[in-house]
């Protein structure tokens, strides 16, 4: 057949980009479990009236089709799942029964939307999602620990840093509702449309709203409130509004810009950004969107917030509080901008040479001693010129190849093993030889790129 | 909303028993990197026409529609692959360029099949493939090499033992031309179907490929060598058939058979069992079936065998050897059956109890000191009656609660740390304290039960 060709909004990556995927992952993984949360993997299709409760997100939805379905047939029409979000709360939901709460889990996933593609926009894509759900009660130091959590995970991660943004939905609302706003919400969904409108056209909406002119001017006073500690709670209060939900919320953004600024994460600035509402409707107190610095283009990578009711049945309520990172929208583009890659195309260490093809089980066995002590390797696949078995490693950025001692009636050749880099080679015995740790696994390798 | 049930043919498994299932997972992943493998995923679509190649199979593919695609988009026929070595041979021929061959891979990833659910055969599902693929030329070594690979991780596995079945195409077309038969293909997919029929109707077949009594007696009684070491070969050459293709073949499966009796693996028995030939066309030299013992009924959980032509472009072709197992085929039945689970439904080791909230950072604290030194934790969701909080350990099976010093003036009172499954308690500091290491990692469970 003829060579195939991508197909758009599907990244694939090649070896050494997709070690540089998995050490990202690894990091996700082992930072969520340091923190206890739990490993839930739901599958990839519900039922498209699950997926369409939400919707504006209806144009996006991949349905799928058995080819030889027949219409006797009655099978539930199924679509293949948008976020990590809707499934969680239908999994709660089904197993509610066998879960204990409050129930931390984390899933990272692949998810799908039929968009059109364009940098940082996939069609299929791979997020990770932390959430604790709890039955009828969440204490509100849960949205303490979610953004620490992401934060610490982004603080370890081989990327530009991060600016982690956090608003609260309350302080918000009160706001606008102590200034005499109607409908709080209404002035809400108008504030989230800054980064499209310029201010005439947001006063316009907001006048729309029954806001006048100066009630309007404090919205805007409002998301002009950026600051990178809790120095946000005075520049509220200087503004001269008073509500009660309006204080609930400045006490609770405090306590959360507070409490992340105190664990002092490198790579991880903090800030207090009024300007942000997050439209959707269902978050209730806090939210947080994250910017990649140099990639602010690619929007924010990592959202999520509090909400009242991740889901009912009815009889109990599932309030959570969750974030979600994007982490092929944040991989792809580095990785296609020479930003991110690893050392290594492969995860041996070592290339075991072959003299002969009739000495392959003594190569062999040296590579079984060494992986028997954690050393990844794998042997030449054939006894070509060891010339040729060196390039064999170098073009795969194997740095060790080994040589096993020549076929010696006296017994006292040993073996060498090669530096392939420096070209040092040392006489070595496969029961005791390490290499350093730097190169016991592949490397990720980041670089500085100009936006 | 009502509370949602479970999907036929889409399993999904609560903590304690996703735990379990990583820990396979990752004992795949650790033994392919061990032997040089690098991970590669594929997207989960390929145009339809890359998947109907396989006619057998179009009934079983999910074709997939985005719900507000107009027919003007002329979008390409999009459909989930079916398995993993289709988009394998598809990503090799797109990124040839840009691989070093021979290139070893593995892919662990769930692929999608339209089937009728049942034990063991599901709708979406979890495969974990490694194949080595050459440009050109394989040597055969690969063979011996892909068969210990996977015999060594299924070694690893907490599974009852396996028995790994070997044959080899060229050994039984060689037969059936050496006893006369002038379509060797066909003698074999006859011979394929002994699982199906009596030896009546095997009989009846044969004789319409042209076959005599005798004939077909020689194909019976080569179906029924069944040896654990190279036994067979011997077996086979007193059954009086000559070809210089069956020669081949019966030293190259001798080859294989020995090689991997030689690794001494304990769990997994090897045996040449030459009435396995798979029935897919493009298999050309070694073939491999699993079976599990005592879940005979699910059918073989791991099979594969070496292509001469997994892929070609017209001007080069890529020979491959390959294995694909079926992890949810073999986990799901398992944990169904309660013979695989894990010790806890979470990571965490310890939970931290807090005395009241207002002493809550200190909790966080302690939580903070064990993290940093490899130790999963998570702090009580409230400040419950100690009592309460040991009962929420316990629930998740976690194994330690801490309870921080009391707010002591003089302060000499210590932490303490209980091990709530002995009651022992002792005094313990964070930054020193360490559970033993069986304990700080949710442990595996099996179980044998009956089949």
């Amino acid at each position: 057949m003829a060579r195939p060709t991508p197909l758009s909004g599907f990244p694939e990556l090649l070896p050494a980009e997709r070690i540089a995927e998995q050490h990202v992952l690894d990091h996700l993984r082992a930072t969520f479990e340091l923190h206890g949360f739990a490993s839930v993997e739901t599958r990839a299709v519900e039922p498209m009236e699950q997926l369409l409760r939400k919707g504006e997100i209806d144009k996006e939805v991949y349905v799928l089709r058995r080819l030889q379905a027949e219409d006797s047939e009655g099978d539930a029409r199924l679509g293949l799942h948008f976020d990590l979000t809707v499934p969680f709360a239908r999994y709660v939901l089904e197993k509610a029964g066998h879960l204990d709460f409050p129930f931390r889990r984390y899933q990272i996933q692949k998810v799908w939307r039929g968009e059109r593609p364009q940098e940082g926009r996939f069609r299929e894509f791979t997020q990770a999602d932390i959430d604790v759900v709890a039955r009828d009660v969440l204490p509100f130091h849960f949205d303490v620990e979610i953004a620490s959590v992401m934060a610490e995970a982004l603080a370890g991660l081989p990327l530009p840093p991060v600016r982690l943004q956090l608003s609260n939905r309350k302080l918000l609302e009160g706001f606008y509702r102590g200034l005499g706003a109607e409908d709080p919400t209404a002035v809400m969904r108008v504030m989230d449309k800054l980064d499209k409108l310029d201010e005439t056209g947001i006063r316009t909406l907001l006048a729309e709203c029954g806001l006048d002119e100066q009630q309007a001017g404090l919205c805007l006073a409002l998301a002009e409130v950026v600051t990178e500690d809790t120095a946000f709670v005075d520049r509220v209060r200087a503004l001269g509004v008073t509500d009660p939900m309006l204080d609930e919320g400045l006490a609770d953004l405090a306590e959360v810009v507070g409490s992340l600024t105190d664990l002092g994460l490198d790579g991880v600035t903090v800030t207090a950004d009024l300007r942000i509402a997050r439209g959707l409707d269902y978050y209730t107190g806090t939210v947080f969107e994250t910017m990649l610095e140099g990639y602010e283009s690619l929007g924010s990578i990592c959202s999520g917030g509090r909400y009242e009711a991740l889901a009912s049945d009815g009889r109990n309520v599932f309030p959570g509080v969750g974030i979600s990172l994007g982490v092929t929208r944040m991989v792809v583009p580095l990785v296609a901008r020479g930003a991110l890659t690893a050392s290594r195309s492969v995860p041996s260490v070592v290339l075991v040479a072959v003299s002969d093809e009739a000495s392959r089980p003594r190569s062999n066995a040296i590579a079984r001693a060494l992986r028997g002590r954690g050393i990844a390797c794998e042997v030449a696949p054939s006894a070509a010129k060891f010339g040729k078995q060196i390039r064999h490693a170098d073009r795969r950025g194997i740095p060790y190849v080994w040589f096993p001692a020549a076929a010696d009636p006296t017994g006292d050749a040993g073996d060498e093993v090669k530096d392939i880099r420096s070209g040092e080679q040392v006489v070595a015995d496969a029961a005791t030889w390490t290499p350093p740790t730097a190169d016991l696994r592949p490397q990720v390798v980041t670089k500085e790129t100009a936006q």
